[in-house]
């Protein structure tokens, strides 16, 4: 069964690394003493190294250890073996031309379907999706493809922002990139604004978080969820 | 002689479309009766149609006809004979899909080198770069390659934006995301805020309009360029 939870963001404003995700975490991998941490997504280019440390620390706070990826011969190895995943934010081009060329895409995708409690945020979160279209990163490498784990039937935009009515900026507004998306894709796509998450059991999906977020439909006005409402009608 | 206009927008807030440019197109275009438009980059998915037609009325107000590349049979043969260019704003992705899939990057590339005007705006001016790695835009659809027209020693960033430092969004701003491509590439970026434009004459490239641009590149504090400077330092 699956159990998945899909986070907007690693971080709010003015709080530490995880802090506001910590006690659902705490459940979420309730049976993991060690969390595998996939930290190719690389934000800011830090190293691997650098990144799987600050991710020990904030796991540290509720008793877990965490390896990463990059410390194992194996990569496939060390994700069926697994007790719980984490990918974390950055770069969504870098995190996904690394996944396929390491060629784990889809063990990763199998491992979640069979039910290893796996944990996303920003770019670890899009590729939650059924491919990483809506990201909001540059693409600062040529990724092998754009198909992702497709461990939710629709896409994700991370970082959700709603348009700024004050601007004079002629940039487009994420709504605008989001209903461009749909004039060359038929996927549904989940804005999730800062601080809301999706919870995975199985077959249903439930909208967390103080938030509501913004549903797109190709041909369809947006749609506003409530937290807390069920998301398995998407598909 | 290179003779080329690139440009960050091609609108400002409560402006016309080109409004701000059009005494620049009069000269820029002086020896052109009739203006080849590419409309491949079709903003929020317009037709080649609907946008050609809304470019024509543009140029009108200069006495200048415009005929889209679409309604050629042959795009090379069209890009070979036209008297001048202009490739509109929209996806940068869908553009540089269109452009490699109809095989004429390397012939617009070539023709723009060999001193066929060219105007350039947003997506138009991205594609005046080394590669499009850093457009803003979502990748919607997937290109055959990154690479674009390279007829500059450098990248650009178009619609740049200076950092809200009074917002609370965590997602990156898009200094961090030109440093972030700076993790991976060596190439040189040049944020180009809306009213700015570069105008490259043979070998000089002069930042013209109001406003600063930024010049980003690797290893190096970023730093800002007064309009009117000499930008063919930048390698």
């Amino acid at each position: 069964m699956k159990n998945i939870l899909i986070a907007s963001t690693s971080t709010l404003a003015n709080e530490g690394f995880l802090d506001y995700l910590l006690p659902e975490l705490q459940l979420h991998f309730k049976n993991c003493a060690t969390i595998l941490f996939i930290p190719y997504a690389r934000p800011g280019g830090i190293s691997h190294e650098e990144y799987t440390n600050s991710v020990a620390l904030a796991f540290a706070k509720i008793n877990k250890k965490v390896t990463g990826i990059h410390e194992f011969e194996d990569a496939a190895q060390a994700i069926k073996r697994a007790e719980g995943i984490f990918t974390g934010g950055g770069n969504t081009f870098v995190l996904v031309s690394q996944l396929h060329k390491n060629n784990v895409m889809g063990i990763l995708s199998q491992v979640i379907k069979d039910g290893t409690p796996y944990l996303g945020t920003s770019a670890g979160s899009n590729i939650c999706g059924l491919t990483m279209q809506t990201t909001n990163d540059m693409p600062i490498v040529y990724p092998p493809s754009f198909q992702t784990l497709g461990v939710v039937p629709f896409n994700l935009n991370p970082h959700y922002l709603d348009p700024d009515t004050n601007s004079k900026h002629m940039g487009e507004t994420r709504e605008t990139r989001i209903n461009e998306f749909h004039a060359f894709n038929s996927v549904p796509v989940i804005g999730l604004r800062e601080g809301s998450w999706l919870d995975v059991k199985g077959d249903k999906i439930t909208l967390k978080g103080n938030l509501t977020a913004r549903l797109f439909r190709q041909n369809q006005t947006p749609e506003e969820l409530e937290s807390g409402t069920d998301l398995s009608f998407i598909k």
